[in-house]
Formats: C-alpha cells, structure tokens, sequence
C-alpha cells in the first residue's frame, strides 16, 4: 500500500476553503442576529459567551509560538497576541469586545467573572485550546482558516448592529470595526504557512480535519446559546 | 496540622537570592572562560551548545504565555519573545548569539542543525522547556529568576572576551554587549511577579524550588560541555 500522493495547492486550497459552507455565517443564532430578531438577552448571552472564547485566544496562540520551532513563523504569529491582548490596558481586540458587552448593557464585572458561560462554550472552547496545546503547531494554524471566512461575517454584522440593534451605543462596536482587516492579513498568513509546511497528503489531511474540527468548535458554542434561549420570548 | 504561615515578602526574597550561591557564574567551566583558560575548540563547544538552550528561549516563554490567564502579565511577557526572536530577520538575542558564533569561527548552518550539541545539554535544556509547559505559569517566572544574576555575568564575561580571546571578532560580542539592561528588567519584572503571586507559602516554596531546579539545568549543561572536554589539552 502506498501513500497517497500530495494533493496540487490549488485542490489543497480548494479543500479548506470548502468548509465555508461549514462555517459559522449560517447558523441560526447568526442569521437571526442579523435579521434583528434577537431579544436583548439572547443577544446579551451570546456577547458573554462569546466573551469566554475570546479571552482564550492569547494563551491558544501562545500555545502555537510554543509548539513552533521556525523564528520566522513565530515573528509573523505573535503578533496575534498583540492584537489580542493590546499593547496596554484598554486596547486590543479583547478590551473591544468588553466595550461591546458594555454597550449592549452588560457589567465588565459580569462577564469576566464568566458567570453567563454556558458548559457548552466552556467545553468547545476548552477542546480548542487543548487541540492547539497538543497537536503540531501547524494543525492549529490550519484550524484558525475560519479566518478565512470571517472578515465578510463581521461586516455584514456591523451592519446588521447598526440597523436592528440601535439601544447598543455604536461606540461600542469597534471590535467589528477593526477586526475584519485584521482577520484578513491574519488568515492569509495562515494560508500560506498551511500550503507550505503541509506537504504531506497525511499533512494536507490533518489540516483539512483541524479546520473541520474547528467549525464543529464554533457550531457548537452557538448551539449551547441558542438552545438555552429556545422558546424565550424575543 | 497547619499550613505554614506565608514567608514575609523580604524573606520570601531572600530565600530567592540565596540561589545566587548555586547560579552557574562560579562553575569551573565559566571561571575558566573567564581566566582566559578555554582553547578554541572548548570555546566553541560552549557556544554551539549553549545554543541549543538559546533557541528554546522563545517557545519557553510561550509556554508561559500559554497558560498564564492575566492579560497584563502577558502584554509584558510577550516582549521576551520579541526580544530573542526579533522582530526581522537578524535581529534579537538569538540572531546576536548566532553572530557570536560566526565571530568564533562557527558557521550558523553548523550550529543550528545541533551538530555539536550533547545529550546532557540537550536533556537539561528540554527539561527546562517540559517545566515550563507542565507547572503553573508562576513557577516558569520563578525559574527564570536566573536572571537576577545573570547581568554581572555577562559584563564580566564581555571583558573577559575583549581580554583574552582577541581572536574573536569583537562585533561578535553584541550579545553581551544588549543583554545586561534587557536581563535587568525582566529579571526586576520576574521578581514583581513572584512577590506578587505566590501569596500562599506552598506557592513561596514552589518558586524557591523552581528557582534551585533552574540552577540544576544551568549547571547540568556546563557539566557536559566540561566534561567532553576533561583531559583535551588547551
């Protein structure tokens, strides 16, 4: 039995950029957000659920620079964290989102405290941060590819926000202001460090199976919000 | 039976200090670097191995980035990774370590492939790197407290080289030449650090013995480099 050939870049590409369909833009809870059909709770929830797999995104790039021996790569990664965590108090792209959860009416205090998490979104961003502790770095990477797909998402959000959700003072939607760009030079570095440093068809497929993996992660974070707020009144 | 009563900050210090005793600045190995006693290829096996410690500097401190969940801790932290890597192509603590060994007479493709890197650095320096992973991010911090001895070293260590090795390009001696300020700095940070979060005396005897395992690994590695070389005329 032999391996199997590498797959061209071009039917490599093709592969992980299939599982748009996959992606999160078409779960429920998304589309009624954007439709403005979220009560303020339902909305409220999913900023602070949202909240718990945000402020795991340091230590989960933190965990790839870990596991990667290439100096190049880690110059290029670690800039995520900056852009996470900020260079100072207040800024970042974390400190944003806590700006967002208090221009929807939600406390700092409460959300940090993670007293609205739900176990689903512990569990699923959990398994996340664990993937990226222990499989190879470049698996991870792979997995961050809904990046891929995000920046067009976030835009259309921002719209939506600003349309269907006016009591959320638009100052607070800076993150879905910065983000998108930021998302975009992000995830075509990524692309690029999956196209080059898979180049195994074992290689291609474990990176196919970690961007799978991971839009099973974020499907499932709005499944556990979505289904406590099932039958809620909106 | 009770938990014993958290050491004072001073002799929490203190205790920490101590270790100044056990840091490698009086191994036989380093006095003799320092006397102007190495031969060429001694010298030489020191820095190539001491790369192979180097080079995990980066993924260490990632490590403890990974799993400290304190926003402020990382956006300081994260600068260590900066510093050894750089932010391009040739620059940072370990580009400068790199230089140090062309300007000994090394190429950079022979000590990075690790050819002459021995298995007791290597064991030493990878358990180093598995603490940091494994033990809660306040411990790693106390292990890097190292540094607070390190500075005097190194500037003892640049005049030693401009005295006694002359055959060394002294543009090759930029390591040593930005380390000290960086390593006084991060060393007082490390310090706030561990004064700041080891409040429980099981934590303050933790850091201590985080502190003495470092100690261990930094005296392991020149153990081996010595010990290939025992009887090896100068």
């Amino acid at each position: 039995m032999t391996a199997l050939e590498p797959l061209s870049t071009a039917d490599f590409a093709a592969a992980l950029y299939a599982h748009s369909e996959r992606y999160w833009h078409n779960h429920p809870l998304h589309l009624r957000l954007h439709q403005g059909l979220l009560g303020e709770a339902e909305l409220r929830s999913w900023i602070a659920n949202r909240w718990y797999y945000q402020k795991w995104l340091p230590q989960k790039d933190a965990a790839v620079l870990a596991n990667c021996p290439v100096p190049e790569v880690r110059r290029r990664w670690v800039r995520r964290i900056l852009e996470q965590d900020g260079l100072a108090f207040g800024h970042g792209g974390n400190a944003d989102w806590l700006a967002l959860a208090e221009a929807a009416g939600l406390s700092v205090a409460e959300v940090v405290d993670e007293r609205h998490v739900l176990p689903g979104v512990r569990f699923a961003t959990d398994a996340y941060v664990q993937f990226a502790r222990t499989r190879p770095w470049i698996e991870a990477v792979a997995a961050s590819l809904t990046e891929l797909f995000s920046p067009e998402l976030m835009r259309e959000r921002l719209g939506a926000l600003h349309t269907h959700y006016s009591w959320i003072d638009p100052a607070g939607l800076r993150y879905f202001e910065q983000r998108p760009a930021v998302a975009d030079a992000d995830a075509a570095h990524a692309m690029e460090l999956v196209t080059t440093y898979c180049t195994t068809r074992a290689q291609q497929d474990a990176a196919v199976a970690a961007l799978s993996f991971k839009c099973d992660v974020l499907r499932a974070m709005l499944d556990a919000v979505e289904h406590t707020h099932l039958g809620a009144s909106v």
